[in-house]
């Protein structure tokens, strides 16, 4: 199940990416979201069943970083939604590589929310499907597949996954 | 709290199984699911309370991989259940080794299972207690025990932890 | 988001003693805890909007080895409350060293707990912000705050998380 072209540094350095990644969103540091994908990327949020159908829809779904941006700046200007904060646990990270340049990842995340009433509560499980690249020598997320298998969520999703 | 026999390459390499056991459930490629066995193994689910007490009674018990087989054959062919998704979140490995071919090694789960309804919510936590070896070069379950502290489980448990 | 002073075994080093720590507490190996912080330490469960307003207010909090070591008499021998286990899932360290001696460590952590009614239940989320130092070879903890996002505990707080 190892691959020989990823080596251990090119393995720590996709996981680095996963890690600053959660950090960022759950420590509400959002602007900086949009950094961790190149200009031209993909980024849904989708129910597993609907992929495993091959039907579009999405929750979340952004094709350049232009459109990242758009949506932190929604989510802090124009959204109204209950005070909320995210907290995921990503774990079980399979990464593949032919040429440490480009990199397929899938893991498993959790995700917990916890809203006024102080109640932490699952609020969407599933799998983060990557294709990562290096851009500039810095690894970054060219598509970002988080493919959910909570399909019934309880509120809007503002934050992104 | 490091052992100096237990190298970088052979944490990974334990790690590696660990991960892809855990997509191939989640994945739901169950067909595959024997293959992280060797041929003679044990493969038991059982609850926390017992094992401290040296009680026998475990949900799953599977001492040999045509076992294992047979389980995912009854579960694909003949038990009626409700659709349902795991999702796993694996922790903490701790691994020991004198050797590098044979593995102790503990982690903490936690599964969350999705049904028709939409809903994910943990389903099992408990933690893996393994023996790992060496099958033909490649790393194998010898013993895997799920020792689990939920002891009320909502349903039939019918995939493998 | 690497840094270079951070070398695989370092970060290996810090990994270990992470999972150690949970592992001692979800084992209700209790005694042993303390080892795990210098003898002049901080451990302080905070909530997180206290934490972000700078208001001192913690559930827990021990600055001295023997406090820690007074917190897990108690809990042996004074405290009364319900049978209870916890289960951590830690996950995404972020690692900062200068020097190979102190790291600032972040990490995101579910806890769950299982009471006698026998279900699973996410009892406290959030991360844990950590001064580890070098003490006489070994890693330790110098400051181990966990801030949690679960700012409505059903239970008295006995087992540190």
């Amino acid at each position: 199940m190892a691959n020989n072209t990823l080596t251990l540094e090119l393995k720590n350095e996709v996981e680095d990416l996963l890690n600053a990644y959660v950090q960022c969103i759950d420590d509400d540091d959002l602007e900086r979201w949009p950094d961790f994908f190149t200009d031209e990327c993909l980024y849904q949020v989708i129910p597993r069943e609907n992929h495993e159908m091959g039907l579009p829809t999405a929750v979340m779904w952004c094709d350049s970083r232009g459109m990242l941006e758009d949506r932190i700046t929604a989510l802090r200007h124009a959204n109204v939604y209950q005070v909320q904060w995210y907290r995921h646990i990503i774990s079980n990270p399979v990464i593949k590589t032919d040429d440490g340049d480009t990199f397929q990842v899938q893991s498993n995340y959790a995700v917990f929310k916890t809203c006024n009433d102080g109640d932490s509560t699952v609020y969407n499980v599933g799998r983060y499907v990557d294709e990562i690249v290096r851009d500039k020598g810095v690894l970054k997320f060219k598509k970002r597949s988080a493919i959910y298998d909570t399909h019934r969520i309880t509120t809007l999703m503002v934050i992104p996954i």
